[in-house]
């Protein structure tokens, strides 16, 4: 329903592959590359690194030193807090923007402030797009129909004429299943209208997630499978030069017993893993989401955002350093699993 | 993690029964009343219509009179369209709130507007409690742990101290269970805690809904027949007075060949239909979801909100003019089927 209007905020190409730079990455040719799964796999050997940062501000976690003392915090002067909220995911997205190629915004945490939250957030994923990072809106819409379309206006479309046309939206969105393919394809149209990607959550990290998920369906397959098999055809529609697809999966990286199978169902997704980290799951886990070393980046929240508040990380330094350390750690921790991925070795941009 | 703040708005209780009023209806007290299914009989019983005003702003839909021509209209004006669907919505509540017990604001179509979008929904929100009627927030959320209880916080519980204590927010929402059971923890928890309620999604209204929703286990139930057998625990926790729980079921009017088979497995749950109207959905096919004529609520949307585009209503007179008579045709309509719902009669209250 909306125009296609000139993006005032063009999304900023990563500069991989610099002319001259030995790589075995081929390059896409620039309309090709502003499909968002050839931006993001350009970003992801660009930083050398399949991470995703996850902001989920908690006002009661913040450092110190953004939030003040506990005995000064007060959790119910919400202009304050969102404050606090907005200082300290704008200083996270400085420190982590020349280290990895993404990073994912829990909308619940910003939503929590009602319509002052949500000004936050739209203005962080600016501040973040203007870092050169890719932005997830990890928002979990689903709905029927039109309903759908709103959605996918608010939050995925580039921003309308008139005063609303600055708008900037994250370059891609998670998006729940449950009520069928038709309610996708508003999504898809969006997204393929706008050079925008989808995750669209087949495998859920959390403990709960076998209740629904991994029910067995009397064909065999686990209900998850199910919607894997779906959601393949789906997302053939949307491969770029990279081989991959705008249409990626969120798979637990927790869920380790049917990785293998979602790989196989979807072979031309980006997996997006949460679950590293504070929710248990170590970069072993995640190598059976990667094809070739590639086509999957893990996500972590916690383990980084807080990392100050983790004993290995004392003596570090203040907050930021924490941060910054907690990164490059996961980076190292993650090296090794994707040159485990590479069957002939990592490819000079890995290394 | 919110406090428990003195709610500043504190929910209309419907005046029902009055003293002298014969009815067969026991009156439940002020405590018991306080439960979200208790005020939602309580009100259904009161206006004499188990229906649910769906609110759907579509500015494209709004009437001339509200949004300007055809050709004056500008979609890309923001401010313009959402004044425009500010004023329509609390003109519709006006008219509908003397007539219906419950109206369901579709989130969709105001965060299609950013911040904006959202700060009118929860003005709006405001003003439907104002008049008194009970209000469904339909934003379909779920998310894991602390992250749903931030979506609980922002949606469900009442405002926190300091400048957003006034905030108000719906009376029950509703909310998407694929994640599993216990994603739903945090917002039974709000709900509880606030005396609200929930609607979770088990059986969609959409044609498509068939695809994730109606797929068989090997055990012989459909997918949504298993959510249902999971959640009916789940629900016997908040039985009110009225026999009925605070968690309540979204279950399609479309899916009738489901109906009786989800009723079953939810006997406590009110149950919210939507698909009427628009979507295809007759009074007759609601039947099944009625108990003793009571524990559902139909809801109806454009059928209602854009009756002046429908040609059995030209004529009628205004827009305005043409609400309250779908709204008035469709209390008639469901009349029927109430009646037919129990086996022993009408009681005095819905006659």
């Amino acid at each position: 329903m909306r125009p296609v209007a000139q993006n005032p905020h063009p999304d900023p190409l990563p500069e991989y592959p610099a002319t001259g730079e030995k790589s075995c990455v081929p390059f896409f040719g620039d309309a090709m590359a502003e499909m968002f799964a050839d931006r993001l796999v350009a970003a992801i050997d660009q930083k050398k690194a399949p991470i995703c940062v996850g902001i989920d501000p908690i006002f009661e976690m913040l450092p110190d030193a953004v939030a003040g003392s506990r005995e000064d915090r007060d959790a119910n002067d919400a202009e304050g807090a969102i404050d606090a909220i907005f200082d300290f995911t704008a200083a996270v997205l400085k420190i982590v923007a020349p280290l990895v190629p993404i990073v994912k915004f829990q909308s619940a945490y910003f939503e929590k402030y009602y319509a002052e939250g949500v000004e936050a957030y739209y203005s962080l994923v600016q501040e973040a797009k203007e870092l050169g990072l890719l932005v997830i809106g990890d928002v979990k819409r689903g709905d029927i129909g039109s309903t759908a379309s709103a959605y996918a206006a608010g939050h995925l479309a580039d921003g309308p004429y008139g005063e609303q046309e600055e708008m900037v939206t994250p370059d891609a969105i998670t998006v729940n299943p449950m009520l069928g393919l038709d309610t996708l394809e508003p999504f898809v149209k969006t997204a393929k209208e706008y050079r925008k990607g989808l995750f669209v959550l087949v495998r859920t990290s959390n403990p709960g997630s076998a209740d629904f998920q991994d029910v067995l369906l009397e064909d065999g397959r686990t209900w998850s499978e199910m919607v894997a098999d779906k959601l393949a055809p789906v997302a053939e529609g949307m491969v770029g030069a990279s081989g991959f697809s705008s249409i990626g999966a969120v798979v637990g990286a927790t869920q380790t017993h049917t990785m293998e199978s979602l790989r196989k169902r979807l072979p031309k997704s980006i997996f997006l893993l949460p679950g590293y980290g504070a929710q248990g799951a170590t970069a072993e886990m995640t190598q059976a989401a990667f094809i070739n070393g590639s086509g999957a980046i893990v996500s972590a929240s916690r383990s980084i955002l807080y990392a100050h508040r983790e004993k290995k990380y004392e003596g570090v330094g203040d907050w930021k350093k924490c941060v910054e350390r907690a990164v490059v750690d996961m980076k190292a921790d993650l090296a090794g699993v994707v040159k485990k991925a590479y069957c002939g070795g990592l490819p000079a941009r890995l290394t």
